[in-house]
């Protein structure tokens, strides 16, 4: 194997899982590496020796770390406060991780808080300041799918407020732990179902409570398939996600951060709401943040 | 112990429990008995031997046995076919179960199937007949609360509709397999901030979904007490419930079927909206449900 000489690197440190790149100055990647050692699997001071066991084959354990995510919660590596909305986009005020040997020098940006209405973003953060970075002066709603999917408020350059939905969660929580595990396949799909579930759910999104349990009773009389149930949850929740995040994205210009399948989800589920949607991906946006940051170090 | 001789026994034979009396020809309770041995946890050559454990004191093996619930499901003793609304409240069409035993008569109680909207119940429609046995005449709307709560139109003596929420298990997998597990206390309770966001959520359904991950952002920016996130996460969850079913409760006489903490706040929540509503034991109105079933078997 080659051997791989750095000038930084950059890390992506998550709840389940940490990735990160070996970085030259001018921002090319010359490797990569990740492991499922993810914050909720650590203590305290299991970060450095994780951090050391992917880096290992870069590094003599000396150099220049930038790392966004939850290594920068309360039971992170260290805690990282929260930036204040209305804030700048561009990650600033990074707060560096005690390490045991003196050059190792880790960066962690912090998250974006707003304190009214209350809500928390950490790693976001540097994917918006990532999609600026390659979408220099943009102004709109950014919507990031996922476990939490948020819908941020972006214009001149700052993070102008955002809110978080439990969508992605929500959706693996009543699929497989509630009555509609046994309707609700885990794999499969069905378009037309999905479209009909979120017209449905935007057009009377006080009528999603009243829906869920109808897809057991439907199952149950009508022998409804299990990948059309699957879709057709997936087209209530994040139907009702539209229809409470419209402030947002009405009349807005719209990018969805992610390339995989819900994202398309998103991007096709606006679309029927006349609002187009382009979309980024997810890791090089999030790498095109963490090399704004090393920037901004090095300034 | 007395020796009792009942002239028939009335079981609740739920998913999670069973519940058993021994009866008079006129509707007395003579004794009671109970156990964790609900249909989730027989198979079905396991609810003979489990009835007999229950009743055993009661009988030498013999007698007239009526049971209502989730027995009667396709992975009950046997599956007893739903009837369709609109249908009489007052059960017919019992289900023998099949006895290794010639002189146990075990009668089963069908639920209740609606075709469209797809909706089923197991158990609900004996409470429903019991209600109506006690109430003679009653026209109107009954909410059953639980973990599938039901919202049933009654008139003239007939089942004509019903809906069911999944408010109770919502409430129960949000609250322990999320991420407001660690903001959502297990106990605890703050009348003030559960009627602000049942208003909140009656008065802006569309709205539920983006109010759920604000209470860990309370909890980790705020502080939020764990008793107000539990009160909180109801108010929402039962106030989009209200909101859809408005259409079933608004000018109608209202009856909650239920003793509990829960059944009150359905009525207080009720109250709110200017929709007074009487309340009902749950466990009478079983008892009641099952001995108007006996009545018309012997009738």
């Amino acid at each position: 194997m080659a051997s791989v000489t750095p000038d930084w690197i950059a890390v992506d440190w998550g709840t389940s899982n940490v990735r990160a790149w070996a970085m030259s100055a001018s921002g090319t990647v010359m490797a990569e590496a990740g492991s499922d050692k993810g914050m909720g699997k650590l203590s305290r001071d299991g970060f450095e020796p994780a951090l050391k066991d992917l880096i290992g084959d870069w590094t003599s354990g000396h150099g220049t770390v930038i790392a966004c995510g939850m290594v920068g919660a309360r039971q992170g590596w260290i805690e990282a406060p929260y930036a204040h909305t209305p804030c700048p986009a561009t990650p600033v005020g990074f707060i560096a991780a005690p390490t045991t040997v003196p050059g190792l020098n880790v960066h962690i940006i912090p998250g974006i808080a707003q304190l009214q209405p209350a809500d928390v973003m950490r790693g976001e953060e540097t994917q918006i300041a990532g999609f600026l970075a390659l979408n220099p002066g943009w102004d709109g709603v950014l919507c990031m799918p996922g476990t939490h999917t948020k819908w941020v408020q972006v214009s001149a350059g700052d993070v102008v407020s955002f809110q978080t939905f439990m969508t992605g969660e929500l959706f693996a929580t009543i699929s497989t732990t509630t009555v509609l595990r046994h309707t609700v396949g885990a794999e499969g799909w069905d378009d037309d179902a999905f479209n009909a579930a979120l017209s449905d759910s935007i057009s009377k999104p006080e009528r999603m409570a009243a829906r869920l349990f109808s897809l057991r009773a439907e199952h149950l009389l009508h022998g409804l398939n299990p990948a059309t149930a699957r879709a057709r949850l997936s087209g209530l929740l994040i139907g009702a996600e539209l229809a409470a995040s419209r402030p947002y994205w009405l009349g807005q210009q719209i990018g969805v951060i992610g390339a995989g399948t819900v994202a398309r989800l998103y991007v096709n589920a606006l679309a029927q709401q006349s609002a187009p949607a382009t979309m980024a991906n997810g890791a090089a946006v999030t790498l095109a943040g963490l090399s704004a940051a090393y920037r901004r170090l090095k300034g």
